[in-house]
């Protein structure tokens, strides 16, 4: 089976599930000439939307650079990257949950966000299977991509899942750590991406 | 008409129909310190979340199987896979009334896991109409497609849509068996795809 | 300009637009035991879901006919064919509110099925001004298009914009009048296709 | 890294934004014989809806020529690329405020003006960062296209830029004010397009 059109459904889901980040901002039902307090008062739903809107974007430029290296789909690809989706598509729901609880006095903060790091954790490990999978089956692999080197990545990609799974426990010490977390992660990867083909480089 | 647009079209109903699924989870409105139990509360949300992901994502693996052997696309064909879509487009709302009412005594489980069947079943049937038409239009296929061979897996299909059907009767039995049926179905077939061509095997 | 980047564009508006019909279904909220009933008691949910799945399916079936013969689109025909999707983006929302109000006395549901008419109308308008201008700009089409052939179709499909504007005016007679025009329409139009080049037919 | 994949995503992502746009019309909850008023009291909904539409479209259209003359996408691009679809992807959100707040006395139809203004003006600040990033890196570019006529150009989207920015304040003024600016903004641009290669005069 050809790849471009797992590629297209992928790209299609990624883009629906990051637009539907959008739907968690809702008219704060401001009256007589206190809108601008009532919007500024929503900033913990822009930061948690440039944090997962910037995790899921990277999440899928990497996906991009994979799949440019993938010549065939096998069945059990297709199922990882099925998975994969099925985390990318819930993101928006821990994403609210977190702009909703996150200043909320008591412990529903950081369980909102050890469940926004859960989700994220489990979208991570699917990728990063994904990677596995693909990188053990050369045969799925086009001749240019440079297995080896891929490979010597591996351990850094591994600290990263480390630190998303980290977060699960760190949401307990303060929430806001794990949205900070995430959105430097997703800087940070945005600028270090998978060196998958030499071309690229 | 070239099948290229049928596909990428299909693949965007598909790939946004899945992504609404997470529309069905909702902030559970916790107070107080008990977000935690109000999430755990939830998991009937993630069952039926993950069963309808699931399903919806084989059908379209198996949807993009069946057009890789399709060179050309008739009038009946496309209006076949209008129909397919109209059902997969209303999965999120069977599921997202399963979800709700499948904890509640008396029949109103039962109804909502029968409705769930009947939608599920008929995506299955316009899909099963999709294949049939297909086979019994050689002009419609690509050369490599090995009709004989797909034909003789007929019967096994069959045998799920009749599984499928069942299901719509299983519902007042129990309708626990009908999510259960579902998520195994789609594992199932995720595993067991269609024999479409000699190059995928 | 190449018309590639526009159809998958416009596949994409189609595609989301279609589907998101699914949210006109919303959970009757039917306690105990009387979920069957307040399912069925949705039926114009049902009725309006398919005409309008339908007519917009055909539409887009249309659509990719017409750019399969197009092989520029210079800036009007990309305006028109913006104007065309902003009809279409706008199909979700008359089509709820005639599921909502076609069944109350009154003259509530004439106006739903009118404005319903309106935009279905406009949807219509647009679309032949389209095929209008490409028609008349021999430069944009593919050499294999039949011009000829096409523009004898032009009276044919100016007396279904005919019937739909007519449907306007319907809807004060019996609004389920226009609910039955444009599921007729469609199913019609599906088998009934723009002979657009020698090869479809 | 091709291209390809970053329209692909793009354009869903473009698609499923402008989609949305229609979430802001909701059923007015008229009784019984008053729908017809209640429909025409929606017109600020049906004003800015047309806006934004346009004025997403006409990025998407500026968006598919830039990308039509770019053969290579840098990391840089992409994450330029990425902070684009941040704000297309905001959009339905200020549409819906703006719609909501424009009639109201007092300030909030202006301080709903503005955030519309703001959001507008970063998403063109992004547009023309990723059009200079382009210009100034020729390795990236297809060797077809013209970089001093486009760079020529520049000074008169500086302006629009200018203008954009300025529909902030203006915003204090009259809130419409913005709302016409951005409807004639779109408008003027749809026919007056980047003259990107010189195949597209």
């Amino acid at each position: 089976m050809t790849v471009s059109r797992v590629e297209a459904f992928s790209d299609g889901v990624f883009a629906v599930a990051i637009t539907l980040l959008v739907l968690q901002f809702a008219d704060p039902g401001a009256s007589q000439g206190n809108l601008l307090a009532a919007l500024l008062g929503q900033w913990p739903l822009l930061v948690t939307y440039v944090a997962s809107f910037l995790t899921v974007g990277v999440i899928w430029v990497n996906h991009h650079t994979i799949f440019s290296g993938i010549k065939q789909a096998d069945r059990t690809l297709q199922f990882i990257n099925l998975v994969l989706l099925l985390f990318v598509v819930l993101v928006p729901y821990p994403t609210q949950l977190l702009a909703h609880y996150l200043q909320q006095p008591g412990t529903n903060g950081s369980v909102a966000a050890a469940f926004y790091g859960v989700v994220m954790t489990g979208m991570g490990i699917s990728f990063q299977t994904l990677v596995v999978w693909a990188l053990t089956h050369p045969k799925l692999l086009n001749p240019k991509v440079d297995v080896a080197r891929i490979r010597s990545t591996i351990p850094r990609y591994s600290i990263g899942l480390l630190v998303y799974a980290a977060s699960i426990g760190l949401a307990f010490l303060n929430p806001w750590l794990v949205v900070a977390l995430y959105a430097f992660s997703a800087v940070y990867y945005a600028f270090n991406q998978l060196p998958w083909t030499h071309e690229e480089e």
